[in-house]
């Protein structure tokens, strides 16, 4: 008896604790922004209530929902994934992009170019069935850890970024990715990670083809990119994938521009607002010189466009998740 | 006070009503045979069971949903949509496949092939933004009129189908439609008519391109197919939107086969069900001879894939919804 008044003690007490909205957030305009936002278009009988069916957020993903730097998750995995192979493949030595990776050499890497691109995906994302490669993505992500910060990724994944996550859906809002990354290296841990379902993550895409293999239909992974979902392409994913326009878009780079600029143009209230990586001792400090989620465009812009630029530095007061709470389980 | 407990009654008998789950099948082997996998995957600790994230169904929409004979409904609006514009344009009365769609000659329409496609989709479906597309169909089907029963074509959606989606989400299933048709064509009706919303709605798409319009964000809707979500483009489709299989699959044409085959190829407890036509007297009868909707290798194989053939005649006793209820408004 003694036990179940205690569990029910402490279910009430974590009750109490998940019930304050946004706890990471520090009081000041951007926090008031966001709720203020929310309270408006939750309002019914207000002249800015949106119908929850029409309450869709989107979120990029890379440096706005988790880390990308030093570099960018999937690069990481891609590089894990050649050494990985290179065993079975002793031509890479001498040959790029593969004698890039194997050696580190990031410059080499990068002026290998699109085709360097082509065959790192299909020597690592095809030529594979869909389950073959979910089952290697989720194997990576419950292993692979952060140069810097030495967690999991899914543990670099941002604290305040959870919690307004939960907070819009407990208004009522469907949340979305939208991200340049690969739909199906973010699918499997997604709904564990952000309690975001594999069917509202859009990003880029390779092409697939379905077979039948020995009276078993599969999907094939080809190495041919379908469908690339950054900058002008992200209000197209957008409109492809969910057929209505958000009403609130969260980005941190200028990949995110377009997007945050066909969110903030529809009628109605909106809300567009830009992660600045300005806290390198937390984190990063990064904007218009970055190779990763270079934000120059955005920063200019934000004030005419009425967006927010979030303050990691100042409107955060907690960066990543602790350990072994919701959202960073391995 | 009176008024008050009138409507109370009235609300309290409407709940009953709705709560009688599948009112218009038939009672028999097929009803059984629904409820009985409904039961067996949302049986928390019985071996079938399926966490409610990864119950799907999909159903195909032309012949599933609604009536797809005597040609689809996009086809209808695409000849609609020609003869509204012809005024504006005089040279198509002497140029295909325009000439044979203003004559009604379905033969020389069909002789265009790939290449009148393109040209009628260029004409009626592109060269617009996706809200001017949006409000041109949504305006079309709330007043265009099948030709038989002359009811809008939101009221030729079959009821038994309508409690079924209706019965699977009362049981924690997400419901969405993989179609041939194209995505934007359903999307603008699709939540009011079956209760499916725009971004569960996967189908054919067509290219776009966003633009800044004299500072004013579009998606232009480009004259090229991007996709067709027909035949083995039906699980790629899935896999790209939905991310993961489905559990529960519903068709009714060849079309469908592979949709059925790749979601009852899952492991676990799967359902595939086609839609078998055979009521000339109440709607049509149709199956491997038919140019629209042909169902030949499907009807060879359910027995052995364990699909189950659904008679429209046996095993529905209601085929349309009175007008005025809920699904078939206007």
């Amino acid at each position: 008896m003694l036990r179940l008044i205690t569990l029910l003690v402490a279910m009430t007490f974590s009750t109490i604790a998940s019930a304050e909205p946004l706890a990471s957030w520090a009081d000041g305009p951007t926090k008031t922004a966001i709720t203020a936002f929310v309270t408006a278009v939750t309002t019914e009988n207000s002249p800015n209530f949106v119908p929850p069916p029409e309450r869709i957020a989107v979120f990029d993903n890379d440096g706005t929902l988790w880390v990308e730097q030093p570099m960018y998750t999937q690069l990481a995995f891609i590089i894990d994934r050649v050494k990985a192979l290179a065993p079975e493949h002793p031509e890479w030595k001498d040959e790029q992009p593969f004698k890039a990776v194997l050696a580190g050499d990031l410059e080499a890497l990068q002026a290998s170019g699109m085709d360097g691109v082509t065959k790192l995906l299909a020597a690592t994302h095809a030529n594979m069935t869909t389950e073959e490669f979910e089952r290697i993505a989720g194997d990576w992500i419950a292993s692979a850890r952060h140069p810097r910060f030495e967690r999991l990724y899914t543990q670099v994944v941002y604290q305040p970024m959870l919690e307004l996550l939960d907070y819009l859906r407990a208004n009522g809002f469907k949340t979305f990715i939208v991200s340049g990354g690969g739909s199906d290296f973010m699918r499997p841990w997604t709904e564990r990670v952000y309690g975001i379902p594999p069917e509202q993550v859009v990003g880029s895409q390779i092409a697939m083809r379905y077979e039948v293999q020995n009276g078993t239909p599969v999907l094939m992974r080809k190495p041919e990119i379908a469908f690339i979902d950054d900058k002008a392409g992200k209000p197209v994913g957008i409109q492809r994938h969910i057929g209505r326009r958000p009403i609130l878009a969260f980005g941190n780079s200028d990949g995110d521009y377009q997007m945050l600029d066909w969110t903030t143009a529809g009628a109605g209230k909106r809300l567009g607002l830009i992660l600045h990586h300005d806290d390198s001792e937390r984190e990063y400090a990064y904007d218009r010189e970055s190779h990763v989620g270079r934000l120059d465009k955005g920063l200019d812009d934000a004030a005419s466009k009425g967006w927010i630029l979030v303050s990691m530095k100042r409107d955060w007061s907690q960066v990543f998740p602790a350990i072994g709470t919701t959202g960073a389980q391995p």
